[in-house]
This record gives structure tokens, sequence and C-alpha cells, in this order.
């Protein structure tokens, strides 16, 4: 055990002061010393790609405060906790251990006898191995034709990153490497639908589906396996054996693990949870299917980047911890309840979704890590759309509207596929940055006007993740830079990040639903009339 | 003009008395009071189809109460001067008339000598006429061939509703009148991958553009229009014209308009909105073409059945009166300042970011409709995700966060595929809306646990608007009941929901900044470098 102190934030002598110091006037500040903000409000997080905060409420006095607040809480020394394997996870009593998955750091973790980091690794060997077999056609269809197609089935965090890390990199992949081996697709939803309409474009003989569930039981990937080889024994092609077009990623110890009628299986453990899975072979198997290994290779090597990255002691260059600060600052001393994550780029599409999960599962929390209820806010609403999309619908509100969202806008300067155009002076990339670009100085600066109706109040504070390109390496970063930002914050309000019990309550009213069993309630009995259930 | 009037919401009795009123115990009262609250607790929005609101937080005190601030705030008669014409938009002087775009209201009403309802009639019959001889193939490709593909080229209120509607109805469409007349696509975004990653799907010689900017001035999307016919002419095809592959939608005084160049135009008017026109040809020809013009006319007439379902002077029996009035409470009274959109249908995945426009840049507004800055709360920040997936992911906030963010769930008894599987003793369709049933359950209930990681507070209101199907015509009907709620939640709130001032210095920011003009201010000369610009 380590010798870190766990205190509730309201408890914490930095976080009084923080809340007693002058509030920065972001109006003005922002112009009056741009040139010295946006060169030292900057942190790296990997190579080319660094967090500015720059346009956010903050100034050298809130940022030492946020420094002794970071040394305060311990905040270093906890992330070095669970890096060592302490039991971070206290409602389910696990270790944490998805930094180790990039395979480069907990070398010396061990559970059950077993070197956790190296099993971790060897996955991702017989991932990549696998799927090397399969874009030579030596592991093939039931009936001898060559996958063309991949279908992850999974929910949750067995989709949402996975998801998103493969539209992030659909584009890039094919420009630089040309095809992609395998098309992906991704069914989730227990809504017939859902399945039915992805089925309705496939070939089921050169089609391979990844089962993705940790426990073996989640109860929408399990009927939506049932749905997919049903329609697969349907289909009556001769020779076709649906089982040998399913691999399978769970635990060891789940139902599904070790069956013998599933092509093949990989693992992953306990102390990965759902959403922090996607460097886990509940990523890695769908996108070494789709894009070969040394695509996830990269995206490993980037996400451990920034891992590294959040070592640095120096808040000043620890962009992962200065962005949980700050929001710590926006949430708890400045009020704000939601915040939003706007992607100026088309690929990072489903990004906010992921971002949504992670930050609100995680975060979403009403008692400490003992269990004992709290007095101050938690984690935020957390949502998005890429820009310029955004700007088109909601920014309305974000600009005018009587509450205050603070942004996270990211930025690359070159596009994926550096397929372009100048028109009217300017090309597509040049007019996409330089929308991201007004739009972060609009919100902080605002505009006054004699209209009322057409004056910006300003004062929306921004910070603003940039780096050249949206690669396989960036991607894997930008992935880790939120995940260790979420875990800081977790840190910071003394509660459990890693589990999520309150998904409970819901699963066991819609089983009592099912079963027909009698105790449901007169709301359950009134309601369930309405839906014919 | 009418004789209505316009007061701030804090100057309206009925709202004093209703900040007054005893709070209701949603936890208790829904399980004590179940059988009546659902049965009462209903409004009907079209046939089939209704807005109930048992677990929500009301009782017929505050309903009263709300009833009494509709009549004060002349809410009806506010619904009947703008459908009657009056300039509703103020800040723009324009009149408010997407109602009459479903050709069937507001017959007198007339601009320049024009009577606008068969002018708006009379487009849609150019549009269906049109979709019929392109699905002939009367209508071709400038080489000859048969179309085969629509892209919608749009950003904003031209992209997200229509796209939202075209995802909702493209499986049902497929699966009761077999292939889509054409596959769809959508540009939107400036950046260019988004434009070249559609292209590269796509053959030139069989697809038509269909380019919707009303003003004819938006930068995005006249940018993705060159990028287009650029990308056309670099295919090199012989005898291939890439403007006769365009058909423009557009106002009759917009740059774009009568440009013989066009394949065709199709006009709307500033009179309709962007986030309130997917029920004029800026929905109707992508929708026509994509599906014909049968199913354009089921989805026109089940806006109409609900605006006229609107017209209810019994509260008890509007819907979307109910809605907003209910909204307003959460909002002003209960202070929550979130709206969850929860569509428990795949089909309505890109539903919630049509509400999230529609919702946040309507009512996203800080001075009244005479330019008065105002004291309280004007519209929430509205998100969501389909269900059952957001149970995996942000429900966990919603469930045991420190914030109350209230629902809006959205059910149906039928799958729109009706294929689906018996597995563990129920089929797909009854698993997801027995989780359904149960979560409004959670939500509201709640649950004691000795430990309180594992309790849920309950507490937390929702609706449930539920339908048979999502048919064409349902499908209608709900955005029409979402339209009019955010209509009246503007009026409650003495705003302007029909202009978006919050828009425009973005613009200009971004025009200084590709002008390189001086005098962009020292912040967007030192951010424009971080990212190249």
């Amino acid at each position: 055990m380590s010798t870190v102190a766990y205190e509730n934030l309201d408890k914490l002598k930095s976080f009084a002061e923080l809340k007693r110091a002058a509030r920065v006037e972001l109006r003005s500040v922002l112009e009056s010393d741009a040139d010295r903000r946006v060169g030292a409000y900057s942190a790296p997080i990997t190579t080319g790609m660094a967090f500015n905060y720059a346009a956010k409420a903050v100034d050298d006095t809130s940022l030492g405060l946020m420094h002794r607040l970071a040394e305060e809480a311990q905040l270093l020394e906890k992330y070095w906790a669970l890096l060592n394997g302490e039991v971070m996870n206290t409602g389910e009593q696990r270790m944490v251990l998805h930094h180790l998955t990039r395979g480069k750091i907990g070398e010396g973790i061990t559970a059950n006898g077993r070197r956790l980091q190296q099993f971790y690794r060897e996955q991702h060997e017989r991932v990549f191995a696998f799927a090397e077999r399969v874009h030579t056609g030596e592991i093939a269809g039931s009936t001898g034709k060559q996958f063309e197609t991949v279908v992850q089935i999974g929910i949750g965090g067995s989709d949402l990153g996975p998801r998103a890390m493969f539209h992030a990199l659909e584009n890039i992949v094919v420009h630089n490497y040309g095809e992609q081996p395998l098309q992906a697709r991704f069914i989730s939803n227990v809504d017939p639908d859902d399945a039915a309409a992805v089925l309705a474009k496939l070939n089921p003989e050169t089609t391979l589906f990844v089962l993705v569930s940790k426990s073996g039981t989640t109860q929408e990937t399990l009927t939506n396996e049932a749905f997919v080889l049903d329609a697969l024994e349907q289909s009556s092609i001769p020779g076709l054996q649906p089982r040998k077009h399913v691999v399978a990623v769970t635990s060891e110890t789940s139902p599904l693990a070790n069956s013998s009628e599933y092509l093949d299986a990989f693992y992953i453990d306990d102390y990965i949870g759902g959403r922090y899975s996607s460097t886990s072979p509940v990523g890695s198997v769908v996108l070494s299917l789709a894009f070969g290994p040394s695509i996830v290779q990269q995206f490993l090597d980037g996400a451990h980047a920034a891992d590294q990255a959040t070592f640095d002691s120096s808040i000043d260059h620890n962009a992962a911890l200065l962005d949980a600060l700050i929001g710590i600052y926006e949430r708890n001393v400045l009020g704000c309840s939601a915040t939003a994550v706007l992607p100026y780029s088309q690929a990072l599409s489903r990004f906010p979704a992921h971002l949504q999960q992670l930050d609100m599962e995680s975060n979403g929390k009403r008692v400490n890590r003992f269990g004992q209820p709290l007095n101050y806010h938690t984690g935020p609403l957390v949502f998005g759309e890429p820009g310029t999309n955004g700007q088109h619908s909601f920014y309305q509100l974000l600009h005018q509207g009587t509450d205050i969202i603070p942004m996270q806008f990211i930025g690359f300067r070159r596009s994926q596929l550096q397929q372009d155009l100048e028109f009217e002076g300017s090309s597509s990339q040049r007019k996409l940055n330089a929308n991201l670009v007004a739009q972060i100085v609009a919100f902080a600066v605002g505009q006054d006007h004699e209209d009322a109706n057409k004056a910006f109040p300003g004062a929306r504070p921004s910070s603003l993740i940039h780096a050249d390109r949206l690669t396989p390496q960036a991607l894997g970063a930008l992935l880790s830079h939120f995940e260790n930002k979420v875990m800081f914050q977790g840190f910071v309000w003394n509660i459990n990040s890693f589990d999520q019990e309150g998904v409970q309550l819901g699963k066991i009213l819609t089983k009592r639903i099912l079963s027909q069993e009698a105790g449901g309630g007169a709301a359950i009995e009134a309601l369930r009339r309405l839906l014919a259930v």
C-alpha cells in the first residue's frame, strides 16, 4: 500500500484559497496579454501535440493555486499508485491497469502469479498474428472464402471507443496504405433494427464477427450474437458454420471463454474497465483486422507517449493534469455544469460520444471512494459535435445563452486525406481552422453592440488541443490524454472513477419485467402496458 | 396585428405561484398513484402517438398552475398569431411560416401579393414531379446514365434535420417498399476530409447533388459545391457536365436562384427558418429522391396532424404545450440546466442532433423579443443518444450524478424491420422496451441501499412519447411536436426563437482571418499561428 491520503475536495486548503482568488477577466486578458498567454499557457501531450489553455479563465495566480491543489491532493502520487497496482477501484476491489495495455509500463505487476503487462502484450501479439492470417487468407470463412468485412458486436465500452477509433482512422489509413484489408461495421443496440439493418448489407460467407463482452453476460451483446447466428443459419448457405465466423473478446472466466465452437478468443481481465479498453483487444481486434497490426501498434505507441508525458511533476508541462485542474476550477469554483468537446475534424465525429461515456460514467458519482455522500459537484455533462457543423447548430446557445458552457476544441494543421481546393482565396482546411480560431476569440472576447440582441457577452472559456495531423499516434495520444484527465479529476473529487453501480438498478428491473415476476411495482405494471411489454 | 401581450416570464403571477407551489415527491407518487397517473397524464400527439408525463415531477396542483400560465402568457393566442402571419421573428422582421409547408394551414397569408401556402405546395409538387422523372430515368446524368445516388450539400438546418429524417426512414422504406429508388449521402463540414471521403465512394456519372443554402452565401456549402464540381471536372469523364448533376434549393433572391447552369432549382423563402425547414424542399428534395414522393407526403401529413393537435385549448390534451410548460417548470423552478433526449429506436440515432439544433439555436438567447436582457434562464442544453446504448454510457451520471437532468424518452411498440428473434424467453424488441420501462422507474423511484454507492436517489423526472411504430407519419408528428414545444417555450420566455444572431461574430472574425485583414486583434494573431492559418 502507498502512503497517499484520500481527502474530500472541500477539506483541502488550496481549494479554499482557489475559491477566494480573484476571477480572471477573460474578455480583456486574452487580448491584452495574447502573445504571452498563447506562448506560455501550453503543455505538450506528445511530440507535435499540445494542450493550449490561453483562452481559459485562468492566470498565474489561479494556476499557482492549482499547482498547490495538485500537490495537496497528491495527484501524481495517486497516478503512480495506480500504475503500481494499488486497488484503485475500491468498490469492486480491483486494480486499474489499462495503461499496461499499451505494453510499456507496469512490468512488475502480477495477479495470481501472472505478470499482467506481459499477458496484455501476448494478447496483442495473438491478435496481430490472427489478423495477418486473416489478411493472407490463411484463416478464411467456413465455406473457404476470404473474409472481407469485420463486424464488432458490443455495447458501451465495447462499442463507443472502438467505433470512434475506427472512424477516426478509416480515411487516413485508406489514403496512406491503399484499400483497407477489411471493411468494418458495428452492432450495439438491442433494438432488432440495428442488427437487421447491418446484416442486410453483408455477405455471411465473407464476414467475421467480433463478439465483445468482458463478463460474457451482457444482455444486448448476447442477444445480438443469437440474432446474428440465427440469421447466418437462416441464410441456408451450404457448408456455412456460423460459429466459425465468430471470435470472442472476453475474460478468461467468462462463459464465452475457451468455447471451442468459436473461431478463436482473445482475453482481457477485470483490471481493464470497459470505457478504458480501446487499447486492449476490445479495440485491437477490430482495428487490426480493419487496418493491419502496424497501424494499431502506432496507436498504442501514441497512447503510451501521452501516458509518459503525464508523469511530469511540473504542472506547467503536464497537459492531462492541467486539463483536469482547469476543469475542476470550472466545475467547482465557476459553477459550470457541462463541457462541450468540439473537434474541428470530421474524422473525430464520434469521439465526443466516446468521451461522453468515458467522463460521465467515470465521474458521474455522488459518493466518495469510501461510499460517503459528497456535498460538492462531481463530473459534468459532456457533449459535442464536430466543428464547423456545430457552429450552425448549438453554438447560438454557447455564445448567447444564459449558462456558460466551457469548451475543449481540437484542431489539426493538415487534413487527413490531403485533398483540398483553393476557393475564394483559401483552402477548405484553412477555412476550417480560421473558423476554429475565430470561435475561440469570439467566445472569450465577445463584442459590445448597441443592439443587445447582437451583443456577445464573451468570457466563455475554451482550450485547444492542436497537432499537425490526425495520425494513428496522434489518436492514441488524444485518447490517453482524456483518460488521464478523467482519472485526475476523479482523484480530486475523491471518488472511484472505475466502477459504475449506477447501471445496476435498470438491469435488475429489466430482468424483473422480462421474467414477468410479480413485485415489479405499480409503476412498472402501469407503464409496461404503454409499450406492450 | 393581434392583441396579444408580450411580457417577461418573471412578470407573470401564475409563474410566481408555480414557484411557491409544493414540490412533488416523485419517488413516492409514481408508485402510490401509478394507475391514475399513467392513465391521466397523457396527451395525444396524433392518432396512435401520445405524450405521457406520469413520471414527471408534476401533480394536479402544479399542472393547474401551468394551465393558468399558458392562459396568462396567451400561448395559444401567440400560436394563432404566428399562423396568421404576425411578424414573430422580431429581430429580422419576418413572419414564421414553416407550418404552412405542410400544405394545409395558413391559406390566407400573402407576401408581395403571393399566397404563400400555395407557393410552398407548388414547390413540393415540382419536387415530387422532378423526383418521379429521375426515378423513371427521364431525367438522367449528363452522360445518359440513370441517377443512383443523391448527395445533399448543406450545413446546420440544411443538414441535421434532413439527415435525421433520412436515417429514420431508411430502413422502414426499404422493408415496406423494397429497394430505395436512390441511395443518399450528406456533405456538410468544410473540413475537406468530409467531402473527399464521400466522393471517394461515388460514381460521378450516376450521382445527383442537392445544393441547399437559403441565402446562397453559406461559406461551407459554397466551398463544398466548388470542391464537388472540381472533383467532377478532375474525373475527366467524357461528356460529363458537372453542373448538370446539381439542383439547388434556395430562396428566389439568392445568387444560386435561376442559374441556368444547374439542372433545376426549388425554392424556399425567408419565412422558413433553417432549423424548421425539414418539411420544405430543404428536406423534401433529398427525401423524395431517396424514398419517393408518397413517403414524403405521409411525412408532411404526420407533421400537419401534430400541428392540429397543438390547437387544443385544453392543456390536458395539448401535448406540445404540456411538454413546453413542464420543461419551463424544470428549467425555471427546479433549476435544471439540461435535457436528455433518449429514443429507444436505432432509426432515431441522429434525431437528438436535430433537436439539439432546433432547441439550442432557437432558445439559447439572453435578451427578450424587444432586445432587453433577461434575468432568468432560457433554453437548456439538449443532448442524447439512442437507448439502450446510452444505458452503457452516460446513464451512470443521470442516475447517480450530482445534477438532476430531466429526460424525454421515445419508444415504439413494434420495430421498423419486423425481423426479430426470441432469445432467452423474449424478443429483442421486448427487451428494448423492457429496458425503457425499467429506466423510467429506476430514474423516478430510485432505490435505497445500505451501501451508499449502490443507492439510487431517484426523483429524476422523465416523459415518454410512445407510438406503435416509427412510420413516415409518426416521424412527421414527432418532428412537429418538438418544433411546437420549442415555439411555446420561446413564447413563455418572451424571446425570439426564430433568429440566430449568436452565429454572426464567428463569421465576421473568420472572414477577417481569411482575408488577412489587419486589425483582427492580438488574440487572433497569436492563435492563428498554432493552426497555420
